[in-house]
């Protein structure tokens, strides 16, 4: 049953997801009305640049007023795509205010407050969506909070960033550094002008927040979750990680602890063996691992970015929203009853690759092995390398804590023995 | 907000996937009632055999009397887990008309009779849902009627069936033949004492069409998917797979055509290239690649059967549905606005791998070369091997129809010089 009256929908935002939201509105406004229940009709497009040509786009909707077009009072849904916290922020509240639910694909704010969209969404009646805001088009965000509703997830691995995964892959495939890599990612338009969000973390982190929230039924924040860049990974790590049979990739994981009483998040990089599903994704490709009790292991592969992909996640949203609209429900808002502890990094457990330069002479690898079972931290394998009076040894541990490796390496580096350390990896996926 | 009047729920059928669904409705009884707002009630578990012991299950829930189970008009949610065309099409009917929503994991049911149950549930403003038919524990139906419903979805390309995924891997990984791979398969589990619905197709095919129906909002029958086993594949298939660079796999594809106008929905066994995703898809594991407009390609990977996998899909639904019951609402039913016609095998275009015995003499190749031009059929590729005065032709075609192809093979067989045409098999996912 097809309503007549057409659902008004506002985009703030009009770059290159905005731009394509708007564009697929237009093209497949027949489809998206037999859907949907109802038309849609783009009621105001708020902009910075307003002289800027809009293909397809009435200049006439057009407007750098975004605060008086969300306060219009007759919008049905609110569609953000700025990013950043502000004017985003203010936006969404205000939106919500005025009687329209919104979808949005800004990581950055649902990380950091996602708590308070959600209580702002539930209080006026209205959905917040974003299935947008972590791996692009990839579905993600609805199947954790909705397929796996009756299941319980203990573990998200997974590569959530698109210009890193390049850099990596292209260092692996390529042999290249890291500047060399980043340089081409730039030129290809992988990488911004400034690569800071992505290649130290910040994005992967504020997507690992996001997925530990949903999956854990806990609020976790971006200040919970530890974060690690991967500008220092090097040709000689992967290297290292070809000898383990292992390649590098920055990975954003999301733990329950073993007796599920508390939870973490964490965004570094580390080695996978590559046998894993995760180490053959390539490019700018994303994918997700979720592990439950009853599903097993089930893996989400997509395009992580770029315009349409994303426009593809918001319209899904766009939908869903419309409907509950027109049948006047709201989707699943925050779920976060289960109000699990989110531990520190220090009580991670996981593996560890160690790459030592030591002294080329007899004992100290008994020495080194002393340090090691001293601290808890139990030795899987030892390889040994001489070269002039100097050598390198290389650990790799059983599972420890974050905080027993951390006090491990602290000690190593106090031996007269051991000239340094070359580099510390984590090992996942096995 | 909880609620505290429990919503009570119906369980037909109570096998490996039921009493999955019970243990799990108990022991995670509290996560349930906080992720739908209410707690859920078993209220009932209708089963052939009463006597038997189900830890777990309150003897005095159990029933013979599915009917009057689903009549009792109290019930909030009816999860149907028998299988099969009747009883489960009446009892789901019943239940919708005695004000139940229905959760099913009945893909042969659904295949045949999707339409009128959807009917029935719109009806009587009930929801019907069925993640769980589809390959199991992969979280796919919603995705593609919720995820992807502001997108256009151009292919879908899956393994859907895990019994004949575990024998062709079994084939292609140690050499067996078809019959060793089947016994093995059979030996361990992973296939039943009768195949048939596995090995000749039926249940990839009730997948394919419930795959293409959501995804092209079309209704596509089992009737409509053209179908063919896998129980012909030989050693020597994979032989000729791997000299291509390929492997083989059973295949549900479902695809609209290039001018949009019609779509396809088919199952047979093909080559794909070992570096498309799917080719390492191992054991008894599914996946499901779909293509849109938007998007692009995405990935849906994971156990595609079995008790807990298939009952976490069962309990996403469930919750979904719960939370329904209590907002009032419904969630997305079936959409069939578009209404494309299905067209026929002969329509589909794809590339072909086909082996001929020949007579080894001059001019063979110029006489198999004129049959293909003829037909309008485009050689990409011809080895040629030479034994005794025989010898063997390989041709792999450009893209042709099915038609077109099959004119030729007919053409090809009233030779003189063509002894026998030793396997035909397309090549999928390039």
């Amino acid at each position: 049953m097809m309503r007549t009256r057409p659902l008004k929908v506002a985009l703030l935002g009009c770059g290159v997801v905005g731009s394509e939201v708007a564009r697929i509105m237009t093209t497949h406004a027949g489809d998206l009305a037999a859907r949907i229940g109802a038309p849609v009709e783009l009621a105001g497009v708020a902009v910075r640049r307003p002289d800027k040509v809009r293909e397809g786009i009435d200049p006439a909707l057009v407007t750098t007023d975004a605060t008086a077009l969300v306060k219009r009072g007759d919008l049905d849904i609110v569609v953000e795509v700025i990013g950043g916290i502000e004017p985003a922020r203010t936006l969404i509240t205000t939106a919500l205010e005025h009687g329209a639910s919104v979808v949005s694909a800004n990581k950055a704010l649902l990380a950091q407050d996602g708590a308070a969209l959600h209580a702002a969404a539930e209080k006026h009646g209205r959905d917040l969506y974003y299935e947008a805001a972590v791996a692009g088009a990839i579905p993600l965000i609805r199947p954790l909070r909705e397929s796996l509703a009756g299941d319980k997830v203990n573990r998200v691995l997974g590569i959530v960033n698109g210009t890193t995964n390049f850099i990596l892959d292209k260092m692996d495939t390529t042999g290249a550094g890291y500047q060399e890599a980043l340089d081409e990612a730039t030129a290809l338009g992988y990488a911004e002008a400034d690569p800071t969000a992505d290649v130290e973390g910040f994005d992967a982190a504020a997507k690992a927040a996001i997925l530990a929230g949903i999956a854990f039924h806990t609020r976790v924040r971006l200040d919970d979750v530890h974060r690690e860049g991967m500008t220092e990974v090097t040709a000689g790590d992967f290297a290292s990680a070809r000898e383990m049979g292992c390649t590098i990739k920055l990975l954003a994981i999301c733990e329950r602890a073993e007796d599920g009483a508390s939870v973490t998040a964490r965004v570094h990089p580390a080695m996978i063996p590559l046998s894993h599903p995760l180490a053959s994704v390539r490019g700018a490709y994303n994918a997700v691992f979720v592990e439950s009790d009853a599903a097993g292991q089930l893996m989400f592969y997509g395009p992580g970015a770029g315009g349409a992909p994303t426009a593809s996640a918001v319209l899904g949203d766009l939908v869903a929203v419309g409907r509950n609209r027109l049948s006047g429900a709201t989707g699943p808002g925050e779920s976060a009853y289960a109000a699990l502890p989110v531990s520190p990094m220090g009580e991670v457990v996981t593996r560890y690759h160690i790459s030592l330069d030591v002294a080329d002479k007899p004992g100290v690898l008994a020495q080194v092995a002393t340090v090691f079972a001293e601290h808890g931290v139990s030795i899987d394998t030892v390889r040994q390398q001489g070269k002039d009076g100097e050598a390198s040894l290389v650990v790799v541990t059983h599972r420890a804590s974050d905080a027993a490796l951390g006090g491990t390496v602290e000690a190593l580096r106090k031996l007269d023995t051991v000239r340094g350390v070359a580099s510390i990896m984590r090992v996942e996926g096995e």
